[in-house]
């Protein structure tokens, strides 16, 4: 029998609530696609995708949002206002769609610094500018001192999906492989150690990025690319646990393959924390066909911001109890769980 | 001389900054627009009009994004929950386009009772299913405890443009007619007074509703709108005054025509308060041509949301300082300010 759903009894919102993890999705699942169920939302994507009248032959759009409550707002590598375009972006580019538009909607505590809303404000002007995008709407809202914790951003992003077949966990096969385009936690350490004042030799900086560049490439060279998912809130770990659930695969992955650098690993070792369920901001899962997976390698080694893909697992068949199996670096294999509560708060 | 700017030497954000008023224009004006730039944005419409390749011929959508804040999340005619899709979906029929998807982002404050947020999701989830829009993407953020005020919600909207041409306060020409779908300020006064535990005879009720109904007729109808705002932030003085402004149009308005509810007004006179710059929520301003002013009148008493429309005032001619006169039921003229500051803070 599963565990009893961890928020069935919960009364109240927790900080797990909006940790990526178990408690996360049951709490999505049960309130939020519960109340306003319809078949684009039940997708479950990155982005959702539409198709209406008003758009060409067999076009569709991809719409997605994310509030980001990132603590500090500033940190190695990266800002919230980056973070809060490059993010949104990642989760258009995840379904195959080139990002074209934005909106920004400010929540900003009174006594803010107008030099620091100035800095955040030219940080995301300057992402959205490098990669193409227009910020064409917004909103601002100010709460009295305490109401809020200096800045909150949400954007919400809408693109043209560059393919007609769907990139999503159910395209998912037995035999794809699975490619990891860069290394693990370096954002969520980032930022925690900015947070907790932790000094390691060379300073560990966030990986916050968008990855469109890269996806580009793939959708250019017609890579048949069954599903991507970024690896934020919940790591690597939540994804592959995500991804293995949604396609009713088990997903097994080689540790060994998996990139950490060394001050990541020293980090996650001093907080306790397991550097496989640390969010990253510029880094994702990309599942293809295992005959294409040479060819997406090297399309992928040849752009920036994926310059150190590596192919880390492989779908198995079909299975009644879908899991994640790490084959750690000593030869034994463990599985990898959906963790419920809360690593980290407030990463982005 | 125009005043300085209240706001160029403000060193801090103050909730005038998110007041619907002059500093709020100003705010948005200096550091959004500046940094963002571009010609959609800066049409500074109530949506944002795209026109792109996937869409067929000249087909546009209308984008636009809110942020709620209200305090006290439920109140006498309604909810956040309710608020947070009806105001997003004003803000399309403000362009004359038909809603068709909507986002939504939470941040929600730990501690937050999971009855409450199942509540105000059934409400969004109602509301949005009255008006045939699906919300098709969503995200959640938990902030610790006195990081947030309970909960905030960001709606961004998606619509079709109903007719080619732009609805907007370019638009606006001398002897239009200027034409108020509802009373004043109930929204608002609903707030106020259930925050501050005022109790009149019988309950001021919000008027937060749906525009589109109203705003679909005119469509159907071909009625050639110049322009429409809906009385938000700042109520029908500052959307008056923008709409001035921006249309370089002087603009005459008979205080005698203007209806408000003798509770709200007992409301506003007990809180020093001036109902002209008192937020509504399901009311909004339509600027048609006079030989139209009429039959719109006619269409809009046809619909619920729009019973109560009448003509409350006529363009003027181009003016080089263009400014709202009342003429008062007195019989007397007097300018209507833009008012800088803040009346009410987080009533929506």
């Amino acid at each position: 029998m599963e565990c009893a759903s961890p928020f069935i009894e919960d009364e109240y919102i927790s900080l797990s609530h909006g940790s990526g993890g178990l408690a996360s999705s049951k709490l999505i699942e049960s309130v939020f696609y519960a109340a306003f169920d319809n078949h684009i939302l039940n997708q479950q994507a990155d982005s959702a995708i539409l198709a209406f009248e008003a758009l060409e032959g067999s076009q569709q759009l991809a719409f997605t949002t994310d509030t980001y409550v990132v603590n500090p707002l500033f940190f190695p590598g990266g800002d919230i206002g980056q973070l809060a375009v490059c993010g949104t972006l990642n989760d258009l580019a995840m379904v195959g769609a080139k990002p074209l538009f934005l909106s920004a909607g400010f929540i900003l505590e009174e006594g803010l610094a107008m030099r620091t809303l100035q800095q955040i404000v030219d940080s995301m002007a300057l992402t959205a500018r490098a990669h193409g995008v227009q910020i064409v709407t917004g909103d601002t809202k100010v709460v009295e001192k305490g109401a809020a914790d200096q800045i909150y951003i949400n954007t919400t992003g809408i693109g043209i999906k560059q393919v007609s077949h769907s990139i999503s966990p159910k395209a998912i096969r037995c035999g794809d492989k699975v490619i990891l385009t860069g290394d693990l936690g370096r954002h969520g350490m980032a930022v925690m150690c900015q947070r907790e004042g932790l000094e390691f030799e060379s300073q560990i900086q966030s990986d916050v990025a968008c990855l469109y560049p890269a996806i580009a490439t793939l959708l250019e060279q017609q890579i048949a690319i069954h599903c991507m998912r970024d690896l934020t809130r919940g790591g690597l770990g939540s994804v592959l646990n995500e991804l293995s659930q949604s396609s009713a695969h088990s997903i097994k992955v080689n540790e060994s393959e998996i990139p950490i650098h060394s001050e990541v690993r020293a980090a996650t070792e001093l907080l306790g924390l397991d550097p496989l369920y640390v969010a990253n901001e510029g880094c994702c899962l990309i599942v293809v066909p295992e005959h294409e997976a040479t060819h997406t390698l090297s399309l992928l080694k040849e752009v920036e911001v994926s310059a150190q893909a590596r192919c880390i697992g492989t779908v198995l068949q079909t299975s009644s109890r879908p899991q994640v199996i790490l084959h750690s670096i000593y030869g034994a294999e463990r599985i990898l769980p959906h963790l419920s509560g809360i690593q980290l708060p407030r990463i982005c």
